[in-house]
């Protein structure tokens, strides 16, 4: 006799990269009894079907999440709110609500409120990712060895944060549990802001005149490629997170703006010293990571 | 009988990543009769000489490059000058004197004059190199498929360029001949501003509560790693490039601060269609250099 899923009935709204390779992640694991897909773009319906990313799928959220136990929200973060307006007459009692967004104290903030009682809502955040879109971007392994951050508030219900919990693990992910605003801190140096630098950099180079932009992307292999392919991810995601973390990303730029300012000012005036000090001391955060084995 | 070598002897004036690769992939090659290795750190001459990638070697850089006919001049590029005039009297005539470095009117200005006549100078940028320094990291392989810019003066003996171009050939790179102000100028975009953009970026994150440095290094997957890997390149070698490229360094500089500052400004007014746009126009870039096998 099987095992009973660990889900009786999924529904993922947005069949993107994270939706996509969590419907396949959970098929291949076993955790859901039936998958229903959502999107307002046909085309990623269709791609989803074919792919069998899921096992029904269409536009209609409202109908997706009925007599669902589980509902993954995994579109761009600006639409969560207005995405949980619109399924919350449709969630069955006791359905647990997640999403797989970047941002997590908007989620506690604008979701939370939208939900009718009797339906949990457990946010998460895998940190995972590719910089390709869509549902033919997505693969069931992308969460091994990935950590995945939950943030449900102080009165989360604890069987819904450990079902929660669990879906994560048994993806290959390893669960670390935080409170919303500090993950919206952390996220900001480790991902906001790197991103809106890459973005930056590769725009800088957009703007110089074309006999040299050719010559850059000749010779991107020296350092410049690299934020090429971070500054590839998913535009309206990305205005998204900026929109939807300000302070933290306005803050943590600010400190970045002050420590560039200061190399510029040692490049200007010829100030060896400071330089190498600096870039001796950044050695040590790789040794960190290579040691931590997120290398 | 054996075809004769490109060079009878050879003289490799720094045993680093690129130093070391080079000796490694001209011995592969059959490129060099003679290897002769140099360097002021004794840990590095006694590792190249049990790794095998020269034939001897010491610290006596005059006595290193005595009757070579390919002098390769592979430390920082702040020690150039100094070594141009240690091993001048040395040269003999005909010699080709060259470099590796990643500034290149330095080279022509400051190296260009305390040669003696009858030597020749042709500089050399391999653009390849990894994370890691020392002998211990090179390999032959370095900079198979990589560009090689060449950056000789108006009036360079067009013989000496040819053997150079050919040397970078056969250990398989692809060579451009450029004008080494301009060099100058495509490498502050594509090289020197990232790297120094990933180092400030790293130090900013040293320079948080020890708490949140832990966590940064935990998620770091989420786009931080990237620039770790970039911020962990030679400290000495990165020094000594800004401190030799500064004008260019600073105009990419303030231009990408313009930039950065116009995104700042969109983040903190809330202006959403401005990120896009810009989110959107950096991905073309991703393309082209897939296009152009950079990737």
């Amino acid at each position: 006799m099987a095992e009973r899923p660990l889900f009786r009935r999924v529904a993922v709204i947005g069949l993107g990269l994270i939706g996509g390779s969590l419907a396949l992640a959970m098929r291949r694991h076993g955790l859901a009894g039936r998958l229903v897909g959502a999107d307002h773009n046909s085309d990623h319906v269709a791609q989803a079907l074919a792919l069998g990313l899921v096992d029904e799928a269409g536009a209609d959220v409202g109908a997706a999440v009925q007599g669902c136990d589980l509902i993954v929200l995994a579109t761009p973060v600006g639409t969560l709110a207005a995405l949980a307006a619109a399924i919350a007459p449709h969630c069955a009692l006791g359905a647990i609500v997640s999403d797989v967004g970047s941002v997590k104290e908007l989620v506690l903030r604008e979701v939370a409120p939208l939900l009718p009682p009797g339906v949990h809502l457990v946010p998460a955040h895998p940190i995972a990712g590719t910089e390709h879109s869509g549902p033919t971007a997505g693969f069931a392994e992308l969460f091994e060895g990935r950590w995945c951050i939950l943030t449900p508030a102080a009165d989360a219900d604890p069987g819904a944060v450990a079902r929660i919990e669990s879906l994560w693990q048994q993806v290959g992910s390893m669960v670390e549990i935080m409170d919303a605003a500090h993950h919206d801190r952390v996220l900001a140096i480790t991902s906001h802001l790197p991103h809106l630098i890459a973005y930056t950099i590769v725009d800088t180079a957009v703007g110089l005149e074309e006999s040299t932009q050719s010559e850059v992307i000749k010779f991107s292999a020296s350092g410049f490629r690299d934020f090429t392919r971070i500054a590839a991810s998913d535009p309206i995601m990305w205005r998204d997170i900026f929109l939807n973390n300000r302070e933290a990303v306005l803050d943590i730029l600010q400190r970045f703006t002050e420590d560039l300012t200061a190399l510029q000012r040692a490049i200007r005036r010829g100030e060896g010293e400071t330089l190498q000090d600096v870039f001796t001391r950044t050695r040590s955060i790789r040794r960190s990571i290579i040691d931590a084995r997120q290398a």
